[in-house]
């Protein structure tokens, strides 16, 4: 019932006074463990309880649930793989929904004047599948709710806000449909990404760490903010315009007034507008140099850098508690199921025993959903152990087996009688072929880079692709011929056992499927080869096809070379390890998407219909066009004077000129002012002049998620700041900073933090175990759990017990508990 | 003579063995202890051997140099305080020589419209003044190349390549002279740089950090180079001109062929260009995002911060090393001085003495050149110690005391005697007089913004400062009243021995005069206050200067924020612990300037004197005007087919209607193209368009500093890439990307690393001493030997006398050397 070895000596006797069979009633079914009929469903029941105990420690949930029989069907039904794929489906689906609903634009196509006329759905669509999403958010928090028990429930803020969203959903949802779609606000929509949030218990715990170093990050937030606020002061008294003077007004452009000073200066805290910021005063005197130099010093070199210093050293500590918590409750549950499991084996054949016997545990192993490879390495174990009751600590050790990455044998080689298909074996299976794969691949790269060079200067009616088709042709079938060489040497499943190889082989196969319908299709190829476009691509686009497949292809080599291997497998692992960061990440973008929208759908944007010459796309009066999806980043500076005069475009012949001179788009843009005044005002405003194309704003998802990635690679965000006062007003600006802190200094620390931790750590145990065994391979695939468990504290034998004999629903350790 | 307590017991007896009289001959002068006559002088020179010692352990420098009495007058008054100051300032005065030579420009303005023509120092001017440095250096070198004996400086690299530096520069400073200054080439200007590396120590070690850690920072280099070249060769795979279509030229613009690929995504990589180079291609088709966000995301989120990871990896695993290798120096000196001063003891009174006299040691310290505080601290502890001979382990620990901070009684209050002066002094010393002191700079700051806002959007002329410059007056009294009130509390001692009175009684000070000045020359202020300028600075200037530093009074509030305190604290230890990093970066920014300087000298620069309308200067035609210390960035893009015409610039009107509209500076230069085509060319070639003010290039110093910062800041540096590609070559890209790989990828990161290790470190070790001691104030300031003390690994007693025994000039352990 308990292990004498592990627990105290006055708690052993405790135990074993209250073991037996005169246990006092109202104790768990599982724990009456008479011998005799009737006793199968009980111990059928202990096993199915010690079933979920090990799925609970496998996937680190709470052992804190619903015990009973009905309970424990419902409880794995519920993590069964399909229902947990259907929820998965379901928060997909909802959170996909921004894409197809009203303001969106779903053309590929992000330039207004080829773009169809948006399709919108129907009332009714969305909101049908809308309302299908909730029912089952409603029947997954009541399931949830259910298993856990309603004393449970009350503590839970996450299940708590759960049904609070749930509830304003739905609410938010009868609202829309009773006005027919046409509500002026969707509450609904920002709270999408809740869902996502409270499915991965990864996301709430980066999210707690999130929350905890916010105090620490608002003490150099407070820093930065005085640091702004005394340049700000210095610059504007610096920079104020001097009472004689009239020509240095270009100097104060950027200090005009208080708003604009510190937008200025805020924006050189991300160094985005550099040098343009410093040149006027700089021109004037060269000292000035030294206030813009300062200000970026300490503020982006040292308190930006301080900001990194303390989100990593918080996110550090915190991260490591979280995994502190995911090993307990793996120990929990392993030991919970130690103690239901020694139970049955104390009922029926061991009176004295104090373990868990091992065809039990098979049993249980049996049923517990597990990836077959660590089931099949566990029941060895176990297997090896012979019949001898299973100790808490040996229990415990099996499960050591989770963490370990099952290494398969390779399958054997096919083996030929005759000497040669033997040599040739040896051959194609030696290392130097793979070699000369990778030297073939090198040279397949190394021709099409020559041939792109080449063909720069020919204008594309005038190239031949006569000797880069026929190049083509032959690596490819060499690449079918190392393919086959290998099959050969290896045997089927031993080519497609390395997981290169399959790279290898499908792209081979797939570019050999294009190569031979090119054949089909354009015959072979001849100098001057220059086919009409037959079917569904061109020659030209088929070629182009290859041409990448066959660069997609060298990414082979990676493996090969040692010190990329290593570098390239901590980034797959950053990968996997970073799914809850990203998934914060999108969680953020995603709201701050739909806010966006909401705030400035209609406000930026105003095309009219009519296209100026040149293929340009000009725009005339600052009308809300309510229903339109374009994007339009009006042109700088340009409305500001610009009176409304009757009659066509006088300057356009400048406009044109400048585009043959070579004056490129970006620059065209800035120049639409000329080529404005086409009509009279319809508002009676004065007239802003936009072109086209421009760059995107926030009006629909597709739009939002391009802009909102530009503010956050800050690069040049100082313009969607100045636009959007422009056309929505001064406030914007709050919403463009608050997303530049949450994603740009925020996110992209934690990222920068992870990696840190992540790669010092890999790097010390690298070093470590090189030290120890030459080996270097052992550690190239682990998780988050793994990468601290060295550093992780064990729980105490006293935690574990005080923990298991506080649950809610299961007397583990009744005796302990009262005593 | 040898302490029998540290050294094993078979080489203890050997050294006793060897002791006493019968010492054999050929041993160093110090240690023939043979009492009598004559034997004073050895004595002395005993004694001035371990003072040097000492100050070599202070100082961390090497021991190994030449030890009689001669050579070590000679290297004491090498090390003197005018020496090494005379030093630094030779090697300020060669550094700074750059910018008074020919290629310079020693004016407040930048713009060259108001520039007046350059003065040049005549040839022999800087020729002469160099000379008298390198006349420095050679005697630096040869004295320090005595004291460490031939046998070291053949081993030196550091020496043997500072006597090549220095010949070099003889070499070149002659050809120079008999060239008589127009020779083509300065070697010896991007050499200087070597002469203040060779002088630091610190800097020394930070160079081999980062030369070791360069192999590890190369391999992350070439996985940043394969991700560019694929990603290159897939985006000119992706973008290429399709052969039906002409339209989509804009899209090619930044793939157009594979250098200009390769550059967009470089600067892509540093996501400098980020919106522009996506935006074509984004129009087209909102998918091809994907590449542009997959590559930002894989270069700059891993690969960069990856990049950042190893080089903070490395950097700690060095830098400790480094700090190793100082404390060995350290423990080496204090040994060597205790040997020398043991042997003196035991040849005196204690032949049995294996220690130091206390009374010797004295008489040294007295000699050694240490500050006043420190010193008394270590004479009292061996004051107390008492008349017994001092061991080897208490001898160190004597020296611990050099890494702590002496704290300093503050001065005692005065003391009154009239009760109303005892609760006055009460009252204006407790800390809420403090506090009401930073309340009220708080005020005068919130009332001088409160007038910025205000006066915003009124014009100069019109500004009212009779309210502002009242209240200025009023704060100014109670600031000086404050001032009183603590002298009168403290005494002036006492109120100078805090740091930040002295700052504000300064700034007390200075405002005062300046107020008083005000009031003479401009008499009080009264309503409409608007008098002519008088004496040297108008009444708007005067008052500017005295918002400034009543802004800058403002800091005094840090040290009252504990939080605040602390992360200011951790800046201050930074700045002292990083000179050696901004040492680096003012020799590679000193070699990159003047290489630069010498490149591209000449070759982008060409205005002309006219004039054009509206104040700018419209330059024509593409001259290589020598001798001008002008920096153009030319328009862009403007001079590809910008075809000369005759007559006057036509579309003037144009350009004064976009500056009327409000189109600024930034925008007006692009458009430059227009304002061109004014006057013939002048070499025939397709005019290139200027105009004026332009941003900095690389031709004088003061402009390369600006420039070199801008490429460093990262942001635009594309435009820089761009204008010199045009105008020197595209060769010239290989220095800019080399300055950006230098400066803002390995040196930004360095300073990260540095962050990170300090802060780190600080706060583990704050909060282990707050959870001993509660006290957070023993950790605010350390150097970077002391951060890492405790880290640090002592050096064992054989490797002290193994590393004593092989000193070259003195026989220390003459006999365990040869055991």
């Amino acid at each position: 019932m308990a292990d004498p070895q592990e627990e105290s000596k006055p708690l052993l006797s405790r135990v074993r006074g209250g073991s037996g069979r005169d246990r006092p009633e109202g104790a768990p079914a599982c724990r009456s463990v008479q011998v005799g009929p009737g006793t199968t469903a009980r111990r059928d029941l202990c096993l199915d309880q010690a079933v979920v105990f090990i799925e609970d420690a496998i996937q680190y949930r709470s052992i804190n649930h619903r015990m009973d029989a009905s309970s424990l069907w419902l409880y794995r039904w519920y993590y069964s793989s399909l229902c947990q794929w259907i929820l998965s489906f379901t928060i997909f689906l909802i959170l996909f929904l921004a894409f197809i609903e009203t303001p969106s634009s779903l053309t590929s196509t992000a330039d207004v004047r080829y773009r169809p006329v948006p399709w919108e759905p129907p009332c009714g669509l969305t909101e049908g599948l809308e309302a299908l999403c909730l029912l089952v958010f409603a029947a997954d928090v009541s399931v949830k709710s259910y298993l856990v028990g309603w004393a449970q429930f009350r503590k839970n803020p996450w299940l708590l806000a759960y049904l609070v969203v749930l509830v304003v959903s739905l609410m938010d949802w009868i609202v829309s449909l009773s006005l027919v779609c046409h509500e002026p606000l969707r509450v609904r929509r920002p709270l999408r990404p809740f869902f996502l949030m409270q499915n991965s218990s990864m996301m709430k715990k980066t999210l707690k760490c999130i929350r905890r170093s916010l105090p620490e990050m608002a003490s150099v937030g407070l820093l930065l903010a005085i640091h702004l606020c005394l340049f700000t002061m210095f610059g504007m008294l610096l920079f104020t315009s001097e009472k004689d003077a009239g020509q240095d007004k270009e100097r104060l452009t950027y200090f005009r007034n208080l708003p604009e000073a510190l937008t200025s200066l805020l924006v050189l805290l991300t160094t985005a507008n550099n040098p343009d910021v410093m040149i006027p005063a700089y021109s004037k005197n060269r000292a000035y140099a030294i206030f813009f130099v300062a200000f970026t010093l300490i503020g982006s070199l040292f308190l930006m850098n301080l900001l990194t210093a303390i989100i990593y050293n918080q996110f550090r500590g915190y991260l490591m508690k979280s995994l502190q918590t995911s090993l307990l409750r793996r120990r929990l549950g392993t030991r919970a199921a130690y103690k239901v499991l020694s139970v049955t084996a104390a009922g029926e054949a061991h009176p004295e025993g104090v373990g868990v016997k091992p065809q039990d545990f098979l049993h249980v192993l049996q049923k517990v959903q597990l990836d077959s490879d660590h089931k099949q390495a566990i029941m060895e174990k176990v297997r090896s152990h012979g019949g001898d009751l299973l100790s808490a600590d040996e229990f415990q050790e099996l499960f050591d087996e989770f963490d370990k990455r099952v290494i398969k044998e390779p399958p054997p080689r096919p083996e030929y009688r005759s000497p040669f298909l033997r040599s040739a074996q040896f051959v194609f299976s030696h290392r130097y072929f793979n070699y000369l794969g990778n030297f073939m691949a090198l040279g397949n790269l190394v021709t099409i880079c020559a041939f792109l060079v080449l063909d720069a200067d020919v204008p594309p009616e005038d190239r031949d692709d006569f000797v880069l088709g026929i190049l083509n042709f032959v690596f490819i079938l060499y690449y079918l011929l190392e393919l086959l060489l290998k099959v050969l040497a290896l045997g089927l499943r031993g080519y497609l056992a390395h997981p290169s190889n399959v790279f290898d082989g499908l792209l081979t196969v797939v570019l050999l499927v294009l190569e031979i319908s090119t054949l089909a299709v354009y015959r072979f190829p001849h100098p001057g080869w220059k086919p009409e476009m037959l079917g569904l691509l061109s020659l030209w686009d088929m070629t182009r096809l290859v041409n990448m497949l066959l660069v997609f292809r060298f990414l082979r080599i990676i493996p090969s070379m040692k010190l990329m291997a290593v570098v390239a497998s901590t980034i797959m692992d950053l990968i996997k390890n970073m799914r809850a960061f990203g998934g914060i990440l999108v969680v953020v973008y995603y709201v701050f998407a739909i806010v966006g929208i909401s705030l400035f759908r209609g406000v930026v944007v105003a095309p009219g219909n009519s296209r100026g010459p040149d293929g340009f796309h000009v725009v005339q009066g600052l009308r809300r066009w309510e229903g339109a999806q374009v994007c339009v980043l009006p042109c700088l500076h340009a409305d500001a004077g610009c009176a409304p005069q009757p009659g066509p475009c006088q300057r356009f012949s400048a406009l044109r000129e400048l585009r043959a001179a070579g004056v490129l788009g970006q620059q065209l843009r800035r120049l639409c002012c000329e080529s404005c005044a086409a009509s009279p005002p319809l508002l009676g405003a004065p007239t802003p002049c936009l072109l086209w194309p421009p760059r995107p704003c926030v009006c629909c998802p597709q739009a939002a998620l391009v802009t909102l990635w530009n503010v956050m690679v800050v690069n040049n965000w100082q313009v969607f700041l100045d636009a959007f006062r422009r056309y929505a007003g001064p406030w914007s600006k709050v919403y463009f900073v608050l997303w530049w802190l949450v994603s740009s200094v925020i996110w992209v620390n934690l990222f920068l933090a992870l990696i840190l931790e992540n790669f010092l750590h890999k790097w010390d145990r690298r070093s470590h175990l090189q030290s120890l065994t030459g080996d270097s391979e052992a550690t190239s695939q682990m998780t988050v759990e793994l990468l601290f468990r060295d550093v992780l504290e064990e729980p105490t034998e006293e935690e574990l017990m005080e923990k298991l004999s506080h649950h809610p629903h299961l007397q583990l350790c009744r005796t302990t508990g009262r005593a």
